[in-house]
């Protein structure tokens, strides 16, 4: 529905919003990795013509805040680590933020900047794992935490049947098939279009911030927070956004904005960061390790599992330990359908790294990388079909977390069916034979990859979405949402839903799509595909309970026309007969002199299950052997997401999912150099996204069934394609050359060291 | 509440918001009154640089429509009179308008409106009543009615008693005192500070209008009209707007803005009047006539009045007969306590002249004007002290209005006492004794005048208001409303009144003070002094809503605190002693793993009574006879509407509303041009508004009553201020000089011929 105001130009986004002209915030960052800030000398700035003020850390409130978007609840440890201030002193990350200017316009505030003298006192960085965890004096990042480990999660398994009594036990028989594994992830960039960017007012003596996030009411909160002012004190408003991919599931500039507002009487800030910034200053995918260890039999069973999974959180907790635990968990959930024990641990900790946080399918790519990994050497080793073998022990309906048993389990058998349509269509057991015994430089390989993703963050986390109807004079109806339009289609998927829980045609529903934190219903946003199946289900609900409530008017008005029904907006009785229109019905609402009352509905939906999707992916793919240069002939991808609600869109989230996944199979890793902590490639020319040029036409299809948890038998869409397609490269790059790679990105640079490694080159 | 960001320029109002560069639209209106378009070339208009577009009467939509801010009803006699296109062919007023250019500039625009030609058929222009109720064939205006006459209201009283058959037999008893009357009242002008404007875009497919108007929902819904689309189609803000007095109670520009902004393919438009257009192209008062018939007995009681008055409404029909039907209205029930029989006459007619509208008090200054002159030349003529006498007949507690029996009623008894209070502070009895014998140049002269004003248009017309309140995390409290601020402190009383039924300190409600249809609940807006009245009724029930479901949730919380209540924002038990703080509900309510609920109410209000409130103008002046010259000594005004919900912005209005009153009593007329029907004086310089220099300070005063069908005791306040001084004025000259005037504005001119008539120069 967005679609022709968003490619005419028409559709506003948060810069287009701002009043001209408005004051320029940038913001100082640090130009060390690991060290205290001893001095600032901003004299030289604050003479600059158009400068209006520079503040910093030694200024800002002495409030520590957390950034991550997450939902919160009221129980402790539902609230994220508080570690840092809008500008901090104790620089833990290169480019910390540590002083900012307001000034008239652009130019002066970048001369500004230059002109700040900052003295440091620095340390050596703590980079990698190893100087993470031994961090010393100088590597201890936050006080809180003297070992850098900001969180470690354990889950041992009950251990099924009687044979075993632990699963040190199993791993240890020698009748059992073993491996083991070290496999590794990227520092992923999410890459949106639209910047991050904000710029806040005040009226009223209130803060009004105008940003681009998927999460406005979670802005309102941690502005508050990280302000100490009451909560109600803060207007967020989130307009259209270009794209988030989990990066502006964080609160990162918003405070400072608010704050640097406030320090120059509430005229208009903006604070609009680089695209430079954005790589460094941002949020990005953490770089993950994962050290598995497995034991299966001659049957094609896996028996146990043991994954310890790191997390290189950087400066900051943000997320905290949230992301990793997806990771290890996704690894467990799909493949535990047979085995008889499973330990998953992961830890996440703090390093002078640039601070990581949410990214597009949160931790399981990651997570799922080290199972497929895991899956696609098994097969290969034991000379057993790939599909097959995954099959035998991956997720059927009826599958329960017994984590958080009745709360997280899986309703539908669509994955086996999407894995036969997979098959067929890129056309597996010819091509696996044909690609069976290849030699020579140029060689085909054909891989696949499964995978699992539960929807929203129930039983973990909080999930409530509410919505509001109001009918219109005309029969239309205005739906206002706290749920966020982020691209990814929501406004379409809520007014096809709201449409038929009322009994209107889609076109009759209105979505307002700019929330706007004093008045759209509460919703805690757009994150962990959690829209169409939490905040669909509000929909959902309000919309019965609008229809209802107009259907009662109708009787009001129709005392004596029996049962009534409201039908594709017409008030029909029990023979189906038109009894009224939908618009006679509301003109009467709002004007009759007997009663006239607006009708609408609205209301709050909590939602304590879960479920999961699923699916899979075929590659097919040509190897370079010598040139180490990998080309895509076919992707397709199936998935089990439950009822599709719009097709086109379904299958431009897939794309989408597809093309970010191929990103981190073969190119894309945010680099730091090793002495400094400094990012080495924040720019689109050295890192490099999959462009048109660099895909195949992607091919996305859908097993459709229906999930009885989701408001119209739907789950989670929008972060799946995200996750199979990197390990499914990586199958079918076995497949083509017998080398077993763990290190994604799949680089030419990293293709050269394993195929020298294996004498290939 | 709004006052510091009025002040400092913080507070946006329509342009303010308005998107630059924006397309600008002018209007082409009509040089001549009478007559009809035969021809327009926009050839060269068309072809100068910047010119977006010429359009003219000839290309707008068949689609006739009417103007009137009125609440509309499913009733079709609620239905104003549809009687004008966007641009009209058929000339009706001097004005009118006949085409209107878009440009990418102010400077194009003018250019393309100078070199437009049009060719008129001319017809001679019917002006005053005699004309316009004598047509002929180039008279009529429209139509569907080729006498003119748009409507005509005749209410005869039931005639009490025994004694007399008929008002008639009443005004023919010789036993009685007998007088007649002719008086006039004049064109004015609201003279708001901000312009008519509004600019249109178009979003999704839909358009929204940003105006500076009183009433937003209805300036939806008459767009939606002159445009034949779905009313749903509309989305229109109103913004802080300054001032509006009735113009703005009119929907005039903004069907044509928005279908300009339809042709050029939704880019934003505006449309902004200039200050002569304000004048001559929106509304004012109807000028009015009034011929009353009254007998009366040595008792100081009226035995019976007949009042036929004509309004001469202009081209457009606007409000109707509506404004004048309220003048009679006004005119009969102030002083029908002891009369036997009354009989009002309401006539409302088109003409070549400019159209009016509504304007502050809604006719109400102009019934009072006549029902005055008769009350103050009856007590001169018999020697009467004119407060006894008034108060003799004047409406007490108790009063029934018999043609909207147990719909509009008086409740309260505060006239008295503030006549008495307003003859203490004045000396009334002390300056009458000094003024009793005066001769010379300079005299001096004290008068009173009374007057009633009902309140909101219940029972007459649909009263509905609805509001929504929702608690924020910290215990504060949004409330929306359609109920708009218009400069006149709406925003502040009803933070007051939502803070009283939730149980919250005042500053705890924020109010939204931006009105946008989508998403505002439905109210028909400022006008009718209707919204504290009509609007608290919905704000009192909407926050007792809430209070009673923060209750209930802290009752989930504390299930064993027994009686709980919500006091000052803090939950007490039935000891007193609090239970928990708001914030701590709020926060559960948000945050609740178990129960999260965002604690909201909603709510139409539909009020079906309606009452009255009354007061008292006392006027101390100097006439310097040769000079016709009058300076006010003193103005002191008492008020009995009901309880006074804001000591400040009550005397505020009151203020503003003397000024008003004193412009109609002395200077205050827009002059026509009796040949062509031009307006001869719109600007600033040449109708003179009383300026600060001007006045006196304005003494104001409230007997504070309690009214028992108002939310909170309270009733209008807003117009009332507006009445009486004016005949006050006239009250005072008559005891200054003995001269009657019965012709508002007494303007030096008009003083002249009546001295000079009686002799005194």
């Amino acid at each position: 529905m967005d679609a022709y105001d968003k490619v005419t130009g028409r559709a506003k986004f948060t810069d287009d919003l701002c009043p001209k002209p408005c004051l320029e915030a940038k913001v100082l960052h640090s130009t060390i990795a690991n060290g205290v800030v001893t001095a600032i000398d901003t004299s030289e700035a604050e003479k600059i013509e158009g400068v209006v003020g520079v503040w910093t850390c030694f200024d800002v409130p002495d409030i520590q805040f957390g950034t991550a978007g997450h939902p919160w609840s009221t129980r402790q440890s539902h609230q994220d680590i508080q570690d840092r201030k809008l500008l901090n002193a104790r620089v833990r990350c290169y480019g910390d933020n540590i002083a900012a200017v307001v000034a008239e316009d652009t130019v002066a505030a970048d001369r500004a900047l230059r002109a700040i003298k900052v003295t440091y006192d620095e340390y050596p960085p703590c980079l990698d794992t190893e100087s993470a965890l031994h961090p010393g004096k100088t590597g201890e990042l936050h006080q809180e935490r003297p070992d850098n480990v900001i969180a470690h999660m354990d889950l041992r398994s009950k251990v099924r049947g009687e044979r075993y009594q632990s699963i040190e036990q199993i791993l240890d028989d020698p009748s059992l098939h073993h491996i083991t594994q070290h496999s590794a992830t990227p520092r992923q960039s999410q890459v949106h279009i639209e910047s991050c960017t904000s710029w806040c007012k005040m009226e009223n003596g209130r803060i009004t911030c105008v940003t681009s996030t998927q999460i406005p009411h979670i802005v309102r909160r941690i502005i508050a927070q990280a302000l100490g002012i009451g909560w109600g004190q803060v207007k967020v408003i989130k307009p259209y956004i270009g794209g988030g991919f989990g990066n502006k599931q964080d609160v990162l500039f918003e405070p400072l904005n608010a704050w640097l507002c406030m320090q120059v009487g509430g005229r208009p800030v903006r604070l609009e960061l680089s695209r430079e910034e954005v790589f460094f200053a941002t949020r990005s995918r953490q770089p993950k390790t994962f050290d598995v260890e497995a034991a299966y039999d001659d049957h094609q069973n896996l028996v146990a599992r043991h994954c310890v999974a790191y997390s290189n959180q950087g400066g900051y907790a943000s997320h905290g330990n949230a992301l990793v635990a997806n990771s290890v968990n996704s690894f467990r959930q799909l493949y535990d359908m047979r085995e008889l024990a499973s330990r998953v641990e992961a830890t996440t900790f703090y390093s002078n790294q640039i601070t990581a946080g949410a990214m597009r399918a949160y931790g399981v790519p990651e997570g799922n990388w080290a199972a497929e990994c895991l899956m696609g050497d098994i097969a290969y080793d034991q000379g057993w079909d790939g599909c097959d073998f995954r099959l035998n022990n991956a997720m059927t309906k009826g599958y329960v977390d017994e984590f958080w048993p009745g709360k997280l389990a899986c309703y539908t058998d669509g994955l086996r069916e999407c894995v036969r349509r997979g098959k067929a269509d890129i056309g597996w057991d010819q091509k696996r034979a044909e690609y069976a015994h290849q030699e020579g430089p140029i060689r085909h390989g054909i891989g696949v990859a499964l995978f699992s993703y539960k929807t929203a963050v129930a039983a973990l986390s909080l999930e409530t979405a509410s919505a509001r109807m109001i009918l219109n004079q005309d029969g239309s109806v205005m739906m206002e949402l706290g749920a966020t339009e982020i691209g990814q289609g929501a406004d379409t998927i809520f007014s096809q839903m709201a449409a038929q829980a009322i009994g209107i045609p889609t076109e009759w529903v209105h979505v307002v799509s700019t929330q706007n934190t004093d008045t759209s219903p509460y919703d805690s946003g757009a994150y962990a595909s959690r829209q169409t199946y939490v905040s669909g289900t509000a929909v959902r609900m309000v919309g019965e309970e609008l229809g209802e409530k107009i259907v009662a008017y109708a009787h009001e008005m129709r005392p004596d026309a029996g049962d009534l029904r409201l039908v594709d907006g017409r008030i029909v009785d029990a023979a189906g007969e038109q009894v009224l229109s939908l618009e006679e019905v509301a003109q009467e609402s709002y004007y009759s002199l007997d009663h006239a009352q607006q009708l609408f509905a609205e209301d709050t939906a909590q939602v304590k299950s879960n479920t999961f999707a699923l699916g899979c992916c075929f590659v097919d793919l040509t190897v370079d052997v010598p040139l180490c240069k990998v080309t895509l002939d076919r992707v397709v991808e199936y998935h089990d997401s439950g009822m599709i609600m719009n097709p086109r869109t379904a299958e431009q989230q897939v794309h989408g999912g597809i093309a970010q996944s191929l990103g981190m199979a073969l190119s894309e890793e945010l680099l730091t150099d090793p002495a400094s902590g400094r990012i080495l490639n924040p720019n689109l020319l050295d890192y490099k996204i999959p462009t048109a040029m660099d895909l195949p036409d992607l091919e996305a299809g859908f097993v459709e069934t229906y999930d009885p948890t989701g408001p119209y038998g739907n789950k989670a869409l929008g972060e799946c394609p995200c996750i199979p397609a990197a390990p499914a490269v990586r199958d079918a790059i076995l497949n083509a050359t017998g080398v077993k790679f763990y290190e994604a990105p799949m680089t030419p640079q990293r293709l050269f060291e394993g195929f020298k490694r294996e004498g290939l080159i």
